[in-house]
């Protein structure tokens, strides 16, 4: 028999993005939407264009992105009380995002449309009633979500099915029940949902909200009662204590429970792409998160570790690499011994996981990662350390000094800061200076050509990613800085760590990594 | 009718301390086990003291814990296969604790009999009855816990029956269904629970992993099948994805249930209890940690703000203050029109929400938040703001310019940056310089330096915390710089932000702002 298929629907863009501290730039929002198409995620929610610029702003530009299988969708609400949806801004934003499928949010709690919209039970029908059916003569798809269902149900059910029942007839395609406070428990999220499945006899959805930690419990029941499609964040950020975590509930619902949500040859991406939604979020990906947080299958109590290296389904639900996770054996807070080996064995096939050398190094990288390096995340500076350390490095060159001045006002607005800069290769000075918006800007262009007139192929390689964290904030501008930086040259990219108190010494680090790696690749140096 | 009691027993202490990156100092422990007990938790597993001398050392100082109602319990497992319980190491460390309550863990699944145990099923029963009668003869209370139950449930039912069956026979007072792998949906644990707790005829708990994400829900599946002992960690931290989150399945029980867990004048320790622990433990308390976070009951989107104006059910399942949370309203793109107000009322009290000045004021700050500011956790740079837009603000400075010197190789190994500032106040010039590590620290100094002389209150300011955001990092390091910083005078904290390419310049508008923010404060402007 066919697995049942159950659409996803990420709102990471769009619920995801009311989470506090969550903000998006338009760049990243079209970063995310890619990686979501990629997983064959069916939809993917990616703003409201009648409350925000930046979100109209998004399908303006949509056309850039690859979408595959994934239907764009924009989200809006029914048109304002005593209007007409034909009249109303808030539909005609809604209808110039372009998309093919559109969600509008209606009320279903009698409280709601009381003491929020402050209207009459019946115009709130007609406002579901007129909004579904101009947005259907439109020509769109139209998925009705709606708000508050589960608390309306329990405040007035006949109410909240005449709310339901009015979208389904004005034509909606999809009905989704929101639990929008996030206080219903699971058992009673599948007995209505069971209910409403029987009743509308389109496709139902659910929406969960965690604010009982039991979003991912109340959707799955959901979806055992008739469910078909189940809206969420990917990894769970949301207004207050987020939504349904996708990339927990789809390994739940297709590695566990049999159903289809996203193509199998797809489900290795799960981990990557909650790793690069953390990252663009700039948020830590929680390490306990399931499937994809780095903890979720590492062992530490002994009896774990002795269990799971004996049969690893003795301590493991699942294998990790179904997820595109792997298993960790936390053997210290650091780099385990294997893994040392297996990358410096790159360098001198010599050395194996006994070698004196490999226990050398482990010490000397715990002293490393103590002061803040993040070697995991930086695999081209982990290979320049490890080199230093085998005798296989030769500098490509030697700074002599470097100046930077920065001022404000600034003389141009975009020329904030400017570097002089002196190197040397072999007997050979190169000295330079450059104008920059910012003192890391203004010492990497100027690195650069100081250095091009030796080595012309460093002018391929720019930079394409820039990340500052800081550590042990609370002490404050005296805190120590960490610098990832990520170069490419057209042809691979590479990624390289600085650590300091100061920013620019860090950076520093970080550009200095960088360019002598492209040049050892190069067999330049 | 009186309400069912659930006996909630903790193991953040064990259980808890295998989590990745978890380590408890016995200061640590002493100092949480007290904090539970002040909640009126029924018991806290305190250790292995067969495992750990840490853990015997806990027992031998617990004398000095004020207990209450609770009882500590210290954790072993069934005697070694082949042996006898009377002549055990393990149960005779067990016994050392000299707690009344003890748990013993031991197999229930064939599996692990065979492939990490190595032993016959017959011999694993044996050991199950030799240990619970041998600690029942010792006198002590002794909770039995069921590991990899409901997988050995799954794979061999009876014999899973048996072993619970057998801890019962041998006199243990409650029989804990563990499942220790975390992949058993919530339906599943409480069917299987259900039938437990009818074959045993004795006290059932249930000890949960979040693995699928749905430990609390699975527990409360559980509940409602009749188990009454819930075992869990405090904030959720343990082995892998963590145990059921003790934070959160206390107020589900108990204010929306109907069960007793703790003694009800005890649930507004729910909050700072969780902070307490996340602190001890070194964590961050996750923000959207149900009921307990800091945004757990934080209100962004425009319509979630308006709603929760009128009236807090509308958006709220609980209110904050039952569990020792509170309501935050954060300002951003999406808040609308009621947040805005209600800030800005504090500046003016005639401006309301439909004020034209409430229009323009929003408007403002999307254009802001555009541009990268995030007034929603920089609210004094907010105020500062508004101030300024309703015409309510005097400059407590002016700049002439600074100028900052960055050198590598340094002068000083600390002293890598040099910092001139000339500032103006009325008719006064002031031009001073600082050293400092970095350009942002040698910034600080000077402006302070400069300031101090017409304003001696911002001796008593600083930073306790600096964090930088690159934004779209895609575009490197001439991308925007987001720099938030907090700032403390000793008796209240505050938080700016500042934004530019130019990091310098963006540390530069969040430190103006926090000095003019604590003198506007004083009233010395």
């Amino acid at each position: 028999m066919e697995p049942r298929s159950i659409e996803i629907f990420d709102t990471t863009l769009r619920d995801g993005a009311q989470g506090e501290g969550i903000s998006f730039s338009l760049e990243d929002k079209l970063n995310i939407a890619q990686k979501l198409c990629k997983l064959g995620i069916a939809f993917v929610e990616a703003g409201n264009p009648g409350s925000n610029p930046k979100d109209m702003e998004f399908f303006r530009r949509a056309g850039e992105l690859v979408l595959g299988e994934t239907q764009l969708v924009a989200f809006g609400s029914t048109r304002k009380k005593g209007g007409s949806a034909r009249e109303d801004e808030g539909c005609a934003a809604l209808l110039s995002a372009g998309t093919r499928w559109v969600a509008v949010f209606g009320k279903s709690w009698d409280l709601h449309v009381r003491d929020v919209l402050r209207t009459t039970l019946e115009e709130n029908l007609a406002m579901i009633r007129d909004t579904v059916s101009f947005l259907k003569e439109q020509g769109r798809m139209v998925i009705f979500d709606a708000e508050h269902f589960f608390d309306g149900y329990r405040s007035h059910p006949d109410y909240a099915r005449q709310a339901v029942l009015a979208a389904r007839e004005a034509g909606a395609d999809r009905v989704v029940l929101c639990d929008t406070n996030g206080g219903t428990f699971p058992d009673q999220v599948g007995d209505i949902t069971g209910e409403m499945v029987g009743l509308l006899g389109i496709p139902v959805g659910i929406h969960a909200h965690n604010d009982s930690g039991c979003a991912v419990a109340a959707a799955m029941a959901a979806v055992e009662a008739g469910a078909s499609q189940v809206q969420g964040t990917y990894i769970g950020f949301g207004e207050r204590c987020g939504n349904t975590n996708l990339s927990t509930i789809i390994p739940n619902l297709q590695l566990k429970k049999g159903y289809r949500c996203i193509p199998d040859e797809k489900m290795v991406r799960i981990g990557k792409t909650a790793r690069f939604i953390a990252e663009v979020t700039n948020l830590a990906l929680p390490a306990n998160m399931p499937y994809v947080g780095r903890s979720a299958f590492a062992h530490k109590g002994g009896m774990h570790v002795d269990g799971v290296t004996k049969n690893a389904a003795t301590f493991e639900h699942i294998t990790p690499e179904a997820v595109g996770n792997r298993r960790s054996i936390l053997l210290s807070e650091f780099a385990g011994r294997s893994a040392i080996a297996s990358k410096v064995a790159e360098l001198d096939s010599s050395i194996t996981r006994d070698s004196q050398v490999t226990a050398e190094l482990i010490e000397k990288l715990k002293g490393r990662e103590y002061q803040g390096y993040a070697y995991e995340s930086a695999a081209a500076s982990f290979e320049l350390f490890a080199r230093k350390e085998l005798g296989k490095y030769r500098p490509a060159f030697d700074l002599e000094y470097f100046k930077i001045l920065g001022e404000q006002p600034a003389v141009k607005v975009d020329r904030s800061c400017s570097a002089i800069i002196k190197v040397r290769v072999g007997e050979s000075i190169e000295m330079t200076s450059a104008e920059g918006d910012g003192p890391v800007h203004a010492l990497d262009i100027a690195l650069r050509k100081a250095l091009e007139v030796f080595y012309p192929s460093l002018s391929e390689v720019r930079l394409i990613d820039y990340k500052v964290r800081v550590m042990e904030s609370h002490m404050a501008t005296a805190a120590t800085v960490r610098v990832i930086i990520e170069s490419t040259d057209g042809l691979s990219t590479w990624t390289t760590v600085g650590c300091s108190a100061d920013i620019i010494d860090a950076s520093w680090q970080a550009l200095r990594d960088s360019m002598e790696y492209k040049l050892m690749r190069d067999g330049a140096v």
